[in-house]
């Protein structure tokens, strides 16, 4: 009997769950907001709806991590830290080093740092949460799991860029994907509600959140994905615009007279997707409720949305030359049946059908929403990130 | 009885195309190279394989355009000027304005240069080639047909980008498209052979020559193409690198020391595609040769140039719920059997098959390469634009 921590630090936050193996029962789990910041949020859920929060200054997240540990004694939910045998990290860019989850060291801990270049905003937070558990804790085992892993079996063909070859030799630049965590945990279930070996499987996962990449794993194996060489790749998300014409930058920071690259990719990571395109926000049930009441720049938005995704689903379909199953995970792949509607009801020449009236109906929990009939099956899977960082935990402490 | 002319003036080059009409037979065509240059090239071709060939310094477009027509008349393809009826002229870019072919009148030319900074390199030029001919033979009807009108039928789905909506609003910052006249012209002839009335057809043409694009054509209309706000982008080209991420923009500025992203944008579109990936050549039956001796550069980028086709074909069968043809045109499109086969070889689940001992032997005509078991028709249909310009001389000329 032993438990383990699932953790993933943001900038300013860190989210965490605590886990009884190998029973993979949650015992608790919560979060640190405004880390740095003054008036810091610091909550925990733990029991039978049980709730413990308090609001007051957390300066790092070496503080945030001592004080997480501490209330686990104080609120009886651990005896000793020696309970705790592993702790999980989740690790945004893993670059062409890390085809695997593992243990860490110095040496990896170096190399996480290194790659912040590939995640400017994410790869240094994620470390200041390695180290803060290294400094309390240093004697756990602590292991890296990346978002780009499960990417580093694409083929070069999917992976390369159409641009001078020596910007891949010299600076590694290429696509990584994101996400991967999630895409391997849900093809994963979607394998066994096949009930076929996953060897034999082809399947297309979409993971639509505030962030969303399509990934089609063919064997148990991501060979393509709509994130690129950073998230902002892809589908229309959130907040990011997905795919565009590169021209289009010179030109608007010529028009809007942006001076620097710089930010203008910042407009296009944080002030685009279906924000940009409404004004309104960047939260898909906002976006269908103004749809809902005939809000023309949300329709479109919405249609757009959708029609990102299923042109992902019609590629990965081709690199396969097939599919078994569809699988939509995350926020809005989870409960967004309008979306999941939308994407697929122009795939009927397909062979792919859905049923409404179930699909309907589901909202935040496993289903098979195709028909009988549909040659390709559709599922609704929600994601348990955590739920896999804590396995390879597992996995790797053995 | 009547002679139109259809022209297609870059910076520094003329071609041109003389048909009889309505015969639409082509009496003499021609090319005046290096304009403004030394040494010149002007070179006619008429009659039963009669080539005309002159080097000397042509200064300006007017002056390349009066010698075309002196030597018309030198070399008795026409008796005089009042035979020639119209002049038809090819524009890269007719952002939204021009949703058809119009005939030029002050009003339309300065719209025409006004619209430059859509296409900075071919606009003006065209504009050059028009005003040559208006100062010559002031009193002919000269049609204008764009290379973006047949895409002006595209829903605002597939040409709005997720961008803040005031991009759109205040600089048209949208798709565009081009090769429009080719993509016109070769579903025109798909429905024919067909043999369905155009209005009930779904077909995808595949304009695939130095430059390249995929167009989904239902109902006759454009309704989507891979080309965007400039030609950038869409699947990998010659040197063109087609879709990328943004971020590698900046990233890649950073690294190489590049501080104009004109310059980075310039190094996609002319240090890209398949000659970026190869470092060999920006021509396929380079990159062919290469491939069949085991260059490991040429077999990737022949893979890859074959698989952004393929993926955009994909995306296009789910834009219009199904497909009736799909046309391979243009330099590679109606020569390169290899790609071809390579772009169709996984859509088996699809139902689309070709018959490769028969795409072997076709290059440069028209055949059917696919199987008759193919649940989708598989064309290659040798392009014509500049008989497409002409017809449109005659429709807007009666």
């Amino acid at each position: 009997m032993s438990k383990t921590i699932a953790i993933n630090a943001g900038s300013s936050s860190l989210k965490w769950q605590l886990y009884q193996m190998p029973e993979e029962t949650v015992i608790a789990k919560g979060i640190v907001e405004r880390i740095g910041l003054n008036d810091s949020i610091f909550t925990i859920k733990h029991g039978e709806g049980e709730k413990f929060e308090q609001i007051l200054d957390i300066k790092d997240h070496q503080i945030a991590v001592q004080m997480l540990l501490d209330q686990l004694i104080e609120l009886k939910i651990i005896g000793s830290f020696d309970e705790i045998t592993g702790v999980g990290h989740r690790v945004v860019a893993g670059g062409e080093y890390f085809k695997d989850s593992i243990v860490i060291t110095d040496d990896v801990l170096a190399k996480i740092e290194e790659l912040s270049e590939f995640a400017p905003l994410h790869n240094p937070a994620n470390a200041m949460g390695i180290k803060a558990f290294k400094q309390i804790l240093p004697d756990i085992v602590s292991v890296a799991v990346f978002d780009t892993s499960f990417h580093t079996t694409m083929p070069k063909v999917n992976y390369m860029y159409s641009i001078p070859k020596e910007y891949y030799e010299k600076y590694s630049a290429r696509k990584y994907g994101a996400h991967g965590t999630s895409h391997r945990y849900v093809s994963q279930r979607a394998a066994e509600l096949l009930e076929k070996p996953i060897e034999e499987t082809k399947i297309i996962t979409a993971h639509i959140g505030n962030g969303g990449s399509v990934t089609a794993v063919e064997g148990g194996k991501s060979v393509d994905t709509s994130m690129g060489f950073t998230p902002l790749a892809g589908v229309t998300m959130g907040t990011r615009s997905g795919d565009i014409d590169p021209s289009l930058l010179p030109f608007l920071m010529e028009k809007e007279g942006i001076t620097s690259i710089k930010d203008m990719i910042d407009i296009l990571n944080k002030k685009s997707g279906v924000l940009g395109l409404t004004g309104i926000s960047s939260d898909m049930r906002d976006i269908e409720d103004a749809a809902a009441e005939g809000n023309e720049d949300a329709i479109l938005a919405l249609e757009i949305y959708a029609d990102r995704i299923r042109k992902y689903i019609a590629q990965y379909i081709s690199v396969m030359n097939g599919v078994d199953a569809i699988v939509f995970t995350a926020g809005v792949g989870e409960n967004g049946d309008i979306v999941r509607r939308m994407v697929l009801e122009k795939m009927t020449w397909f062979g792919i059908e859905i049923d409404d009236a179930v699909n309907q109906k589901i909202h935040g929990k496993e289903a098979v929403i195709s028909t009988d009939a549909s040659k390709v099956k559709v599922y609704v899977i929600p994601t348990d990130e955590e739920l896999m960082i804590t396995r390879d935990v597992e996995r790797l402490t053995k």
